[in-house]
């Protein structure tokens, strides 16, 4: 069987993308994902992620499997290479403006693509009590705003934020000095965090431009966390630290988040690369 | 300008092949074969190789560029890709055996594919006197057979052999037990090896089966090291521990090395495997 395939980049992170919108299951297993995902003897992508036909009202329905074989719910680097794929299969004009309604295990997500090709994507609300974290660092229906974490002998001020995966924010004055593949595990595995944890470690540049460096939970230091990302932004707001709308710089690139508060969705907007086209076997 | 390509590995290590037979000069440059390697923003590999126009008496010309850029005189595991590559350009039907005049930086170089699709190279004659290493460790015209080598507060009895470039050998009982990301660097910069050294750690399993770890100058820990492989049966056979023939098991997988001693050269078969094919723009 011959698969057809588009490598797309977003921010570092590398998705393989396939046109499976002519069946409703994935057409690789997610032993034969992971054989692809294989950066020395496969095609390398952090995932693969499949189009497939909408279900409900929805236009498409998105499924990935990341390169260890597990399926996370979404991913918000790869929707974004996702919005640019399908522009691409349905030979949409650049420069006009699209949006699509794709099914993820997450729920509906609403990216558009811009006329400039970038992407933005509502993020959905971002959840910040304790026990939606879940942390132990406050009341269950508190949130955790600026609170101690010790953590390799040092206290750490710490911000909490959920956008569907768990984030610990810590603002720092120099984010190049931290020794992230120390800390990271530390944080990672606290037993303030029953579910462990993402950490981002950020440096407040100007009011509306954070730099910020990441250790994802189960993958360490990666380029660039779209979650990460807004997670970031919203603790920057709680905290007075940014306005509401900023970019992040992440080491694999800048991406454009914005929070008007309260119940108001977190918005990210970024860019998506094709690399290549291919096919297996 | 669309470039088309084929990715190929061999022991899990990768290039992009470029079909560059209607021109002499390679299609891409160094920085753009840079960007092709480069494994989240680009295809992903260790080198990109052209196969270009024959000079003189040769059938083709090869040229590597690394993921560094830089250009090395020649790769074992990079020429079995190249003879397989060159078979499917030529479409030549497979289960015959083909053999083809490679014109290299290092000379020429005379892979044959196999009928089981194995590669067959003649990777020349091993060097043994201490200056053509070149090492201290011994007077300039002697050769370099377990002998002393202080490492991390431990003397170390080592053995080198040159394949065009440095090898320092040394065999131990249980070679998963190494620190290699420790030892490499040590060995590597050593005062003892001027222009620096690829180190190779060897367990004997059989006289005719061997097992392999190597820290590559520059390159550290790689799955795979053609020339390293025949430098291990080298030394195995300098040092009475191996008959003239044995499997060598790298990380990546196993090769095949046969040395008949004295003036002879030394032969390496083992796999290269097509991976995907696909463009680039």
């Amino acid at each position: 069987m011959t698969v057809e395939f588009t490598k797309y980049q977003g921010l570092g992170n590398d998705f393989v993308l396939i046109d499976n919108r002519q069946q409703a299951e994935p057409l690789l297993t997610p032993e034969q994902a992971q054989k692809v995902c294989d950066r020395n003897f496969g095609v390398g992508a952090d995932g693969v992620i499949f189009v497939l036909p909408g279900q409900g009202d929805t236009d498409y329905t998105m499924r990935i499997y990341n390169s260890d074989g597990s399926e996370p719910e979404m991913c918000g680097n790869g929707i974004r290479c996702l919005a640019r794929f399908i522009a691409e299969l349905e030979d949409k004009a650049a420069g006009a403006s699209h949006s699509y309604r794709i099914h993820t295990l997450a729920g509906v997500i609403v990216p558009e693509l811009l006329p400039d090709g970038q992407v933005k994507v509502n993020m959905g609300q971002p959840r910040l009590l304790a026990e939606q974290i879940p942390t132990t660092l406050n009341s269950p229906e508190e949130q955790v705003v600026q609170r101690p974490l010790a953590v390799n002998d040092q206290n750490w001020l710490v911000t909490c934020v959920s956008m569907g995966n768990p984030h610990c924010i810590t603002f720092v004055e120099d984010v190049a000095s931290i020794h992230l593949e120390k800390l990271g595990p530390q944080f990672e595995t606290h037993s303030a965090f029953p579910q462990r944890i993402n950490t981002e470690f950020v440096e407040v540049v100007r009011p509306d431009y954070l730099k910020m460096r990441v250790w994802e939970r189960g993958a360490g230091s990666t380029l660039a966390c779209g979650t990460g990302a807004c997670a970031v932004l919203v603790a920057g707001v709680l905290t007075a630290r940014c306005q509401s709308a900023a970019t992040i710089e992440l080491p694999g690139g800048p991406l454009e988040i914005a929070w008007a508060g309260g119940e108001e969705p977190v918005y990210m907007t970024g860019p998506a690369e094709p690399v290549f086209t291919g096919h297996l076997g």
